[in-house]
């Protein structure tokens, strides 16, 4: 095993998607003093003219064989089905060397497919709390993943490749830290899902009373503005919706009829009481 | 009347509260080439000097009375309720000439208060559709309003003011547009409340799982902000809570039910069919 290096961690990475993920991710690392090399693909050819374009790729072949070949990194920055249905392909064209990883949102379908494939002890998973409501390489930015927690996933016979990893991501910016999937994915459920999904909601109530997103101020706006996410996008995630995320949304619908039949008993305390619990929690 | 000047539409101005929204407004006139003289006043000594230290008052007297002696404008910058409560008083200390304004939430009070106080034609009510979840003049900012929506209501016999309200009001680069009191408070319950008890109530399930805010996301932390909102300022809004707010908090949980057994039924592409809506409706 190499001497690890925080300044570089790998010498050569392969990103496999240039959307927002896979984009920010390429421009991070354009930004490195000292910049492995980076080479790209993405389905979709003007993504790749963009990326390329834009400066921040060594090489953006038009095949992605081509694009994995000599990388010790390669990232798979697709959606959720797209990564565990490519896995395996992926995996079989590049040495044993090539530590595997991915940015999907879920990560116990991708330890399935990992393990499926065979490749298991080459696959780091990771999954950086960092993204957009808006999709593709046009969205991406340089500083996406700073300060951004990333959670990694890695299979005990993959541990040894963890460092690196964590290593490479401190180089973005970034803050990783390791987790078992299942404990990820029942996080993920409510930290992440429900939110969205409460975005969508909300503005589902709004769009019925006629309300335009203009008429929001700030905080109108903030809480709704995930839904203007990529429906294509969580249709992957949701395939695996998991029984939290459904007792999420249970005590979401609770929790605002509660709210609803305080107001209108006309005890705006037992409201006010709520709201100094959950600001306790929420302020910084 | 005098000529409306778009620089200066009022040579002295005094704001009571100088709490976000009245700090914010000291800071902001505080920024202009050709400023009115602005004094403030504030029921607590330690914000009162806050502001004055920070340079963005003529005068900061310990009295109200002192502070609105020669306002062309006085600015109410106080919750909804203390508001109501003031207005009578603070308009009899006043002459015929000052403007009379304030900037709480809710406007259709502020009519009763201004009608009952006899003081109909010389309140311009504003609603400008900015804050913070955060509260006092240290978290006020020159720069608040920029952007901003602000509404305003005003009876008939005040209308020969509004004009050089407005022009206040762009001095500071926000956005006033005229409206209706009912037909606000009723936008409000749904552009404004709905948000902020959606937030709670998000905020409590996340809290009841489990989760703490430093495992969420840009997404998790945007959705559930508002949480963070002062009870005590939100208490006085709720207090009028209107039938259309119940409703919305009614349709919310109706929302979060059907795409809870949406999921239920595995049927992602309902969920998906939603998101497209509510993403049309959203997306900039």
């Amino acid at each position: 095993m190499p001497a690890e290096s925080p300044e570089k961690p790998f010498k050569s990475v392969a990103i496999l998607g240039l959307g927002v993920m896979g984009g920010s991710l390429a421009r991070a690392l354009a930004e490195l003093p000292d910049r492995p090399q980076v080479s790209g693909w993405a389905p979709q050819r003007e993504e790749r003219e963009a990326a390329h374009r834009a400066g921040v790729l060594d090489r953006a072949p038009a095949s992605w064989r081509d694009a994995v070949g000599g990388a010790e990194l390669l990232v798979l920055a697709a959606p959720l089905r797209a990564s565990c249905e490519v896995l395996a392909e992926v995996a079989s064209a590049v040495p044993d060397e090539t530590t595997l990883s991915d940015v999907a949102s879920l990560k116990a379908p991708l330890v399935r497919a990992a393990a499926a494939a065979g490749a298991e002890s080459r696959w780091v998973g990771c999954h950086p709390m960092a993204g957009s409501e808006a999709s593709g390489f046009g969205a991406s930015t340089a500083t996406l993943y700073r300060g951004a927690r990333v959670w990694t996933v890695a299979a005990p016979a993959a541990r040894h490749r963890v460092g690196r990893v964590h290593a490479f991501w401190r180089s973005v910016g970034a803050r990783p830290e390791a987790i078992g999937a299942e404990e990820h994915d029942r996080l993920m459920s409510i930290a992440s899902h429900l939110p969205q999904l409460a975005a969508n909601a909300l503005a589902q109530v709004m769009m019925d009373a006629g309300v335009r997103p203009e008429q929001l101020g700030p905080g109108g706006l903030d809480t709704t503005r995930l839904a203007a996410s990529s429906p294509e996008l969580w249709k992957d995630l949701l395939e695996h919706a998991s029984p939290d995320l459904i007792r999420g949304l249970r005590g979401l619908s609770a929790a605002a009829d509660r709210i609803a039949d305080l107001l209108d008993a006309g005890d705006v305390e037992g409201v006010a009481s709520t709201m100094r619990a959950t600001r306790e929690w929420r302020r910084p």
